[in-house]
């Protein structure tokens, strides 16, 4: 673990966000990210989102309907499904090396311009932590702003 | 909108770029980047590019043989079909959800050096915007260089 | 090719990196990236890291158990197999085609944060070059820090 934060670096561009996670799917993270961008008091620059595991991903998708996420997730648990025989990795659940698969045809960073202060998100975008597994806990996401 | 542009703001380095959309597939738009990204003028760089859309997406692929771009297309359509009975957000068009799908599936940001003043694509590479609904419209495409 | 690299230009924040690649499947070019990194001598930042091909891609991935990129490639491949009826692009072998979907469907360019002088890498994840084509030679990556 960095010993940075926002409260110990205060000019630091870069920040550790801890996503508390409690099951599988997309995990709302807009407001959490647009507020430490608004904090960085950039009027233009970029902002770099990048996941530090291999089991769960960073995605930019409708921040409306919730249907969608519904079934974005049920599309993609039919396309990578537990319990395949094709799997040699399965020591350490049947979630696992789906969520592996999944996290490789998703991305493990996204980087957003920041325009008059803000996040350049379109009218109908959400940034969201899509989760892999059932039981994750804990996931880190590093910002880093410039 | 906001209210910035390269007309507007000569030394800004984020630029919007709208880009007409008549049909789903992949349209290139290398040209335009490049010509942004030079006009620019930085020797050495990132130029950054981020869509605006959750139904459309940024792809680097094949610059010449069409038919790899009309192979893609095809993949991808029988892929992620209309009218699977899977999917429960139907009232935009049978074009809405496997379009939200597709754009999961492909980068909404892409990064790319710039190298003497010229984006270092591969000789082989063009940057495509690829539409993934029928009738779009207006993409926007947001550049941000430095 | 550009004339430029870290024995030329000293401070340039920008290095090419030629991999050399045997075979279809995940390398490890971890430890590449990170003594590259390192001595750019950058406390914090960003890496990001671009592919200057069509038939192969980045990958943060997990790099303890190989088998988690066993299952991974096979899945892949089994996804996307060589002499799909579909292809009409099939000049230049049965493994170009799929090696361009295969590079559709994963990342071009990855940014990763640079965090007291080193990559922010999870405990977990390495930097994968994911070759799909059965004898691709040399690739290149362009890394650039800043």
């Amino acid at each position: 673990m960095h010993p940075f934060g926002h409260s110990t670096l205060g000019e630091a561009m870069i920040r550790q966000l801890a996503i508390p996670v409690r099951r599988q799917g997309l995990h709302d993270i807009t407001k959490r990210v647009e507020e430490e961008a608004r904090r960085a008091g950039l009027n233009e620059g970029l902002c770099t989102l990048y996941i530090q595991h291999t089991s769960a991903s960073l995605l930019i998708q409708e921040n409306c309907d919730p249907s969608v996420r519904d079934d974005l997730e049920n599309w993609l648990n039919r396309l990578v499904p537990e319990n395949d025989s094709l799997y040699t990795h399965t020591t350490e659940g049947p979630d696992d090396m789906p969520a592996h698969i999944k996290s490789a045809l998703t991305a493990v960073s996204i980087s957003i311009p920041l325009i008059d202060g803000s996040l350049a998100l379109g009218t109908w975008q959400g940034i969201f932590l899509w989760e892999h597994r059932h039981h994750a806990g804990n996931r880190t996401v590093i910002m880093h702003l410039a």
